[in-house]
């Protein structure tokens, strides 16, 4: 049995190539081994709001411990004629020497801040940039997506449902497991229970319902083989006028008589505010006032949200494509940039200009902190340093904002949460691989700590990220000094 | 050395947990076996286009050719304490009875026609659908887009560039093979080459320019080591005037020596148009004429059709997150429904109504053809009938619209082409494989065959897909007798 995840499959080749032929550039110029650091960083929140959330790193820690080369992938790069026998050897040898740290699953995050910094040979941190990017960037977008749905619904639960309009089946299975992270509380699809401990939930399509001659019939049948776990879909012909009517009979009828208390029932389509009422209505009406309304059809925490500001009611939202594909902002930028490279026992800095603005880079070895207030408990703002920067939070640290830095204020007295966590030292694992539900937990928390105005959907508060002094000072004597 | 291919993983468990409890409750009501028919069809082009590209099928043949539940699944399954132990037992002996058509990868496809028709025993039918959903949406959604991103470049070449932006592995890597179906010529992705022979490219990021102590000088080391695939990432600091103006002494001073050829330069950032404008200027004064200019940031059909409009000299385009994950509408929206159940010798239709009238299905075991023109080659019209209806080409078949069914026309004298292809029959695979170079081709010729108006990317004209009398007559006829 294989399971898809990077334990067990070979995707080493899953890299730029032009990550091979730089690697080989740098050991066959015989920089191969300098040690070079470089940050994983995003520009831009999906959706305009204010804030991501941290994923995929489980996966990401799988891959980098179980790099290696095949024999088949050598014979390959040989075939393409340009690459060195000293680089094709090194490859089949490889072994992996980098520190990585990380933010840990589940934290909020922010644009600017290293979310993952790699320090190693500049030919082993080249390697792994599509691979870092691929994995962080896909599951922090779901998870960060997923949240807004989650606290759209406002405690109601939110089952993942995504699975067929997935990009793919590593986007339907870490997908969900990403939007369990944000907060989903099951999902639609059984790998996920198996091999993620992911409830997977499910009941019945409108093809069960058109399989036996009458609606009545489909349910009768349904909720003797399940009385236990009965959620009928009311909508194949029409919800109010024959959904709803036929489930109530085969609760009176079937269930009743069996002592089985019926669960739910489930609509996918037509007005959910108008039918969910209706619904409602007869079900209490007919004494079923603890049977549950589940609803899906392109939801999303838009939808969510004014469903419920009309007073829909209901109790479990289905969300399917707008979350498992982040729908309305489908791309997570973040990128993978080179900031300092070793020599003579320090860090020189690097930088990265270009004509686009948001491309510069803030070069440095860097350390990031999270400060909370002690009293409220709430972040106050994350604060980038150079690596070797020592924080005293009893003493005065003044924060500026790096764009407009009349904008300062004076903090002390607060808690610093370092979020870069060690990973890999030097290679090996070091990262101790937590239960989801602990993640989705933490992230909740972590959540929680921020200010709601920092969490609303549209305009949020821009949370702060800002630089120390130090770092500020590299950042622009570099830009300064920068002959063109 | 496992590949990420269908062949050898297990994702049996990555369905819809619904599927297996109505596959139970098929086979425990005595009435698994029953022959079921159901559509793959999806309602909306993305982005309002006028056609999509079918393609995934290679997958899902893979899939469903060696479906089978192991068993760890199916200790899984028990721990539900749901299922019947006679439906464990019809999994761990599972064979695949079913017949399986599909449209040909990479044909042109339209709204509420069958792309693939799956019939078989209603609990096997109803297993395979998030399979088939997940497949073969994602694989169409890429390729489709690419072919409109193709279609812009008007013979320039594209390359795929967005494995970093996609949503996991599966996704840069058959998001890849299917932007290549829909005429990207390479990609930058390394397994791409290796498994499915799309030619990977790649040369040089930032960082390498970074890491030495000039642009010149890491232009100067590339172009040593890769005299024969030199392209030079100009825009690291200033494309214009430090990017292309060090090209051109590398060009001169190392590869002109060694009797090489300089390739390309290669611009990521700035406006495209004005950069690319500057930098062919140069390279032709330095009597660089040949030397090629690639471009990539954030490019999709749009901005490059702008780009050509205001005369960019630009030869190849890399596209990255706007193909990977056909960024400006992320979902094609497929769906899979029951349409037919065998009975009494004869196929009795099934319909799903529901509140939204979009989601009414058509009903009946069918057929799909296209007609072509014999004169011109072009596509008349798809005609979709009853699974036995017998077209003849030489007859007149009236077409009409079925939604507004005063639009007719006559037609005689055509190709009519089958759109349906066997896959499986009686669960046997029949379907070869074929080339990707060869599914590419095809794809071009196909589209080839629509009218220009059908190929707008605006308010395309909307490609007929007419039912045939007969079928229309059933669906209406159901409609028509539904009691609520």
């Amino acid at each position: 049995m294989i399971l898809p995840d990077n334990t067990q499959r070979n995707l080493t080749m899953l890299m730029d190539f032009y990550e091979l032929t730089m690697a080989n550039g740098y050991l066959t110029s015989g920089i191969g081994d300098r040690i070079a650091v470089f940050d994983m960083f995003f520009r831009k929140i999906p959706e305009n709001g204010g804030f991501c959330i941290f994923a995929g790193l489980e996966q990401l820690v799988e891959y980098l411990e179980n790099l290696s080369f095949t024999d088949e992938d050598i014979e390959f790069l040989r075939s393409k004629n340009i690459f060195d026998e000293s680089f094709l050897a090194y490859l089949k040898n490889f072994e992996f020497k980098c520190d990585v740290w990380a933010f840990r699953e589940g934290t909020p995050m922010f644009p600017g801040e290293p979310i993952v910094v790699v320090r190693g040979p500049i030919a082993q941190a080249q390697l792994v940039e599509t691979m870092i990017l691929l994995t962080v960037n896909h599951q922090s977008l779901i998870a960060t997506k997923a949240n807004r749905i989650v606290r759209a619904a406002q405690g109601r639960e939110v089952i993942e449902f995504g699975s067929r309009r997935a990009q793919s089946y590593d986007a339907a299975i870490y997908g969900a497991r990403a939007a369990y992270i944000g907060g989903c509380s099951a999902t639609a699809c059984t790998i996920l229970e198996r091999d993620y401990g992911v409830p997977a939930v499910g009941t019945m399509a409108h093809s069960w319902v058109q399989m036996f001659d009458s609606e009545y019939e489909a349910f009768a049948r349904y909720a003797r083989l399940y009385p236990h776990n009965c959620t009928l879909l009311v909508d194949t012909y029409n919800s109010t006028r024959s959904g709803v009517p036929n489930a109530i009979r085969v609760f009176d009828e079937v269930l009743r008589p069996m002592g089985a208390k019926p669960r739910a029932i489930r609509i996918d389509s037509g007005d959910i505010a108008y039918v969910s009422k209706r619904a409602r209505a007869l079900l209490d009406e007919a004494g079923y006032g603890d049977v549950k309304i589940v609803a899906s059809n392109s939801l999303d925490e838009y939808i969510i949200r004014d469903l419920l500001i009309q007073g829909a009611p209901v109790d479990s939202f289905g969300v399917g494509e707008k979350m498992i594909t982040s729908k309305a902002e489908p791309v997570m930028g973040g990128v993978y940039k080179l900031v300092a490279v070793e020599g003579d026992g320090c860090y020189i800095p690097k930088i990265k200009v270009s004509e686009t603005v948001e491309k510069i880079t803030t070069p440095g070895f860097k350390k990031a902190y999270r400060f909370f207030n002690r009293e409220s408990g709430k972040a106050i703002a994350d604060y980038i340093t150079a690596y070797d920067e020592i924080i005293n939070p009893d003493e005065p640290v003044v924060l500026f904002d790096p764009s407009a830095v009349w904008k300062k204020q004076t903090v002390q007295g607060f808690d610093a949460v370092s979020l870069l966590e060690p990973v890999f030292v030097k290679g090996k694992r070091v990262y101790k691989p937590l239960p989801l539900a602990d993640i989705q937990t933490y992230c909740r928390e972590q959540v929680n700590s921020l200010w709601d105005e920092v969490k609303r959907f549209e305009h949020p508060h821009r949370y702060y990220v800002d630089l120390s002094r130090r770092l500020w000072d590299i950042k622009q004597d570099m830009l300064m000094n920068l002959e063109l």
